[in-house]
């Protein structure tokens, strides 16, 4: 069976990887800092490790997925300094001399859930993750959706109760979309500390609930998945899942039935097995 | 070349139709009575016309169009009086000895615009009705996006601003989601009259444009269409393209590269040519 190298690229860390799934894989984990250096140190663990046959990229974004694009490749659009407009997987396939697969991290992690975890045999289903940011990717019949380019599941537009919430949300786009209220960083803006430190009872428990509710009830009019898969570092917060399955009876009242909530297989390593498998992928 | 029947089921009228294509078609139209009554009228239409190999219908909703369930072919929990958890495939296939293919009104509506009209060599679209309801159906790759069900893409929360609209919308579900707001009959109940008697400069419009524009961009977040198409009786306002197209550039703000919103090119035959793609689908 033939080895695979993956990155999992994230704004925060990078996280590098060879084998040929979750039985075997093998991980190197450093944080992410300027590009050039960034690079050159999972090209060096890559060099150093056994011989693989393609490499994966789960990047953070937005990035160019699209192998028939001119800036396939590229992450493009994204506020990161130094990241901008970056042809990533051409700067990783010239020094490793391997093909390269390229897509975003959420679309990543759904292939590693429907191929070893939360998602087998599903007809189809939506990843999200709830941390830094708010992405998903979905699966459908076997086949990541792309649309014109990937998903941005996290930027939509939902109701804002400024009298409940008067937090003006934090994304620097769109304040207050979805990610701009909901993701890790709106929730230790709007309350003064870090997610993790807020206890079960806190307040904004109840909130986190209420948004991710409207999120969940609003992709699912608009993709019909069978099932949603939510993880990221917010997600770790068990209390979440019994009171955010509730809140979404309430809004869908009976006019369509719910999608089965549940936590990810895979854990952390969806991203970095994602990668690995659509390496796999091209070189089927 | 084979002939096919079509029908598209609306709230208010049946239009039924016998063809191949845009090109020969030929229909019929009475207003929707109670179920018996309205498949019998459907049936002696069907019975008197030349000899049909299949019957494609498309419904309002919502439905189970899932060849492998066992209420394929139903109407399920619509409020209509009467159609609610009724066999309708079932009772038209029954009486006219054929086989039904059976899918949503704007599932139909978008497969025939993705043969014959502005969806044409997409990789991915949606085509959108903004009438009685909002509905939307998607084509990704060539395949019209099902799901669990089918989508609901009009039931999606939004931003409702209560002072700048008062009106705390009519869904009998939801309240305020999108069709809750911005459908005809909620521009109908909240001004007093019918959607069609008001003038282009009444303030009914900007609401409308900031409506339709953040389900737009919902939609757009979710799904990646490369183009929306807007259909519907409400679309007709030929004013609101412009205005639509400008709020959903400022929604965006950059982040995303906006689709795509052109008019249908199949007009209101959309649905009932739909049907009759659907007939032929089953029939290759």
């Amino acid at each position: 069976m033939p080895l695979f190298g993956g990155i999992e690229a994230g704004g925060t860390k990078f996280v590098c990887a060879v084998g040929s799934g979750p039985a075997d894989v093998r991980t190197f984990e450093f944080p992410t800092a300027q590009p050039d250096e960034t690079i050159a140190r999972a090209v060096e663990f890559f060099r150093g490790s056994a011989p693989i046959a393609a490499i994966g990229i789960a990047s953070f974004g937005p990035i160019d997925p699209n192998p028939k694009s001119p800036t396939f490749g590229y992450i493009t659009s994204t506020p990161k300094p130094g990241w901008r407009n970056l042809n990533f997987a051409g700067a990783v396939g010239r020094a490793l001399g391997v093909p390269v697969a390229f897509d975003t991290d959420v679309n990543a992690a759904a292939l590693a859930e429907s191929q070893w975890g939360a998602g087998r045999e599903l007809g189809s289903f939506i990843y999200v993750t709830v941390g830094t940011g708010i992405g998903g990717g979905a699966m459908i019949d076997g086949r990541l959706l792309h649309g014109r380019l990937h998903l941005e599941m996290g930027h939509i537009r939902i109701p804002h109760d400024r009298l409940r919430d008067p937090f003006s949300g934090n994304c620097p786009y769109h304040g207050d979309c979805l990610e701009g209220l909901a993701a890790g960083p709106a929730i230790e803006a709007r309350w003064g500390r870090s997610a993790k430190l807020l206890p079960d009872g806190h307040e904004a428990w109840d909130l986190e609930v209420e948004y991710l509710a409207v999120g969940i009830v609003n992709w699912t009019c608009t993709l019909a998945p069978e099932r949603i898969i939510l993880g990221g570092g917010v997600m770790e917060r068990e209390a979440l899942f019994p009171k955010v399955r509730v809140r979404i009876g309430e809004l869908l009242d009976g006019y369509l039935e719910p999608p089965e909530i549940v936590r990810p297989d895979l854990g952390t390593h969806a991203g970095v097995l994602g990668a690995i498998a659509l390496a796999a992928r091209i070189s089927e």
